[in-house]
């Protein structure tokens, strides 16, 4: 049987990347310390580790028990605006913890190392953005997925590592995490119609992404391996249909029947406009079907009521004060 | 009185820039965990607090405490091509330690971070390598530089911190560590003829480097901070003469009148050719007098001699043994 390690499974993409491995019959084991996530994410059949990928220790032990054929590296703290704010903790979360399993992989030699990197290595390059652009960007989260995207390509030469390398950019959708008021535009808004407040918006909203259901995302993350041509590649993966957040935040109001306003708060230091080119992605994949804006917000809103609001915990280990926007004090 | 922290000051490049900076007035701090230096190193009139910069408890104290003017991060471990093999300690001294100090500095309001990146940034993009071209480095070593390079430029529109950044190459001199088998060039020869073992050189010895004599580096980093012109930019450092590690090793049997043999190793993963325009450096700042290799190959040579070896810490936190050149086993 085919072993894969999910890290950050008890996270958004990352449980619905261990759903998928399980139906294709994968063994599945889930690490995450539910900083970010939830134990009623992870699918039943995987086994559950609670632990930090900055245990080291732990994963030598874990590696060299399970011997993986794969590990698919989700865990990292997203919260790409905030991390200006956490520096030391962002690069040690999400660099320091991926060279970890980097080092781990490498020992056991595992097959495929999947990483999800993210459309913030960009930066402000002009749309739509390619995979042949040389990344520049902005923040330190984005600083850091580019760092091991660069770690992934030198350890292939040096060590034969392969890899995959994706690129998403504003996946939403079931499993979000809604209460983290960091992060996720689409968890905030629902999470502010929940307790009846109104919406948020940095600036004038003209922002544009591309929002991106995980219908569209977490299928081909999960049956990547399978596909030797892409070993060494990186892809942008996620929608083609793009929209400004002030367009979000009516669609979101419009899917709940509410009637709330919308503030606009100052602006904060953000990139403009983000949305990729899939090209790529279509020449080495099988797509899933598109998922429009509108009847993904409707599936993810059905399901935000239904659970209503989970106490998630808040993250509270700021480093700078300095210029930190007054809604996040 | 200018007060200025140098970390790294028990150590080469940064006990010689510490000099300077006494030298031109001002009250120096230096903070060294002592791990690849040495206390004899640190000028007398110096502060000395021995510390990690892992340790953000000690430099949040430290910095409340003594308001810095500036601040000159040196503190590294410059192992390049061990790096791969040391990863997670890489990022974690390399880019976490500088971040720590950023962050500080940050909130403490230093008026100007002087960092030491490297030439490591470059990888094997064309010679001579000059600061316009998109970095493109090769190791572990040089992607932490970088990343942390990035991270000063993102500070800098972020908070208004601001900065020079200097890569230096190669550089040798008086006050070098000699002892550590994984790095410096120079100091690996000289300890071999002074133990009377043969010159190891891997593969062919026709790798080029522009060995920079510390009289031509030292001075211009501990007087940038007097050019605002150059806040924000990054320069590379060090001399325009270039020569082939077999020349190099030769020239140093010479100095020691000695008549070792060269014993030649496997190739390891290594930039083949590497030097640096310093036009740009040129431009900003009163550049001091050449010292050719041969002559500072002398001096060196002839400070070696007197000193004799020293016992230094041998790094012995190997973390991958995969690939690791068996000299160094
Ligand atoms: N959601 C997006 O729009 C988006 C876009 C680009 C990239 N990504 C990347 O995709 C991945 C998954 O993101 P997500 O949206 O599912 O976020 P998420 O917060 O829902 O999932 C991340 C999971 O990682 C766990 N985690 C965090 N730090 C950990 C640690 N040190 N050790 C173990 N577990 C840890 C959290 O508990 C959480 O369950 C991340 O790497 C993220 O950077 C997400
Ligand atoms: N020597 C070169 O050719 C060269 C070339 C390019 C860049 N650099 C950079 O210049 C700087 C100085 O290099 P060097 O040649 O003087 O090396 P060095 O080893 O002589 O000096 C570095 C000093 O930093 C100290 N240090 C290391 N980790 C520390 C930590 N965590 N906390 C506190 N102190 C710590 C060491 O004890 C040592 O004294 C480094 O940043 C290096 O990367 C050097």
């Amino acid at each position: 049987m085919i072993k894969s390690l999910v890290t950050g499974g008890a996270g958004f993409i990352g449980s619905h990347v261990a759903k998928h491995l399980i139906d294709a019959g994968h063994e599945v084991y889930v690490l995450d310390d539910l900083s970010g996530g939830f134990k009623s994410n992870i699918p039943d059949q995987a086994h559950f580790m609670e632990g930090s990928i900055l245990d080291h220790q732990l994963l030598e032990k874990l590696f060299a028990e399970q011997k993986f054929d794969y590990v698919y590296h989700l865990a990292a703290y997203a919260a790409e605006g905030l991390s200006h704010f956490i520096k030391r903790f962002n690069y040690q979360n999400n660099l320091t913890g991926s060279v970890n399993l980097l080092n781990e992989s490498i020992k056991n030699q595992v097959k495929c190392f999947v990483f999800t990197s993210s459309i913030a290595i960009y930066g402000d390059l002009p749309t739509p953005m390619t995979e042949e652009m040389t990344p520049q960007p902005e923040d330190p989260y984005g600083i850091a997925k580019w760092a091991f995207e660069q770690e992934l390509a030198v350890s292939k030469k040096m060590f034969g590592q392969d890899y995959i390398i994706f690129r998403p950019h504003n996946v939403y959708g079931e499993g979000q995490n809604i209460s983290d008021p960091y992060r996720n535009v689409l968890g905030i808004f629902m999470k502010q119609i929940l307790e009846e407040k109104p919406l948020t918006i940095f600036g004038d909203g003209s922002q544009t992404r591309a929002f991106s259901h995980i219908s569209e995302v977490a299928p081909v993350i999960a049956e990547s391996v399978n596909h030797p041509a892409a070993f060494g590649e990186t892809f942008n993966i996620g929608s083609d249909q793009t929209s400004s957040v002030h367009e979000l935040a009516q669609m979101i109001l419009e899917a709940f029947d509410s009637t709330l306003a919308i503030e606009f708060l100052p602006e904060r230091m953000e990139v403009k406009h983000a949305h990729a080119s899939h090209d790529k992605l279509k020449r080495f994949f099988k797509i899933p079907k598109e998922c429009k804006l509108e009847e993904g917000i409707k599936k993810m809103a059905h399901w935000a009521k239904k659970q209503g609001l989970k106490a998630g915990k808040k993250f509270d280990e700021i480093e700078i004060y300095k210029n930190l926007p007054s809604s996040w004090k």
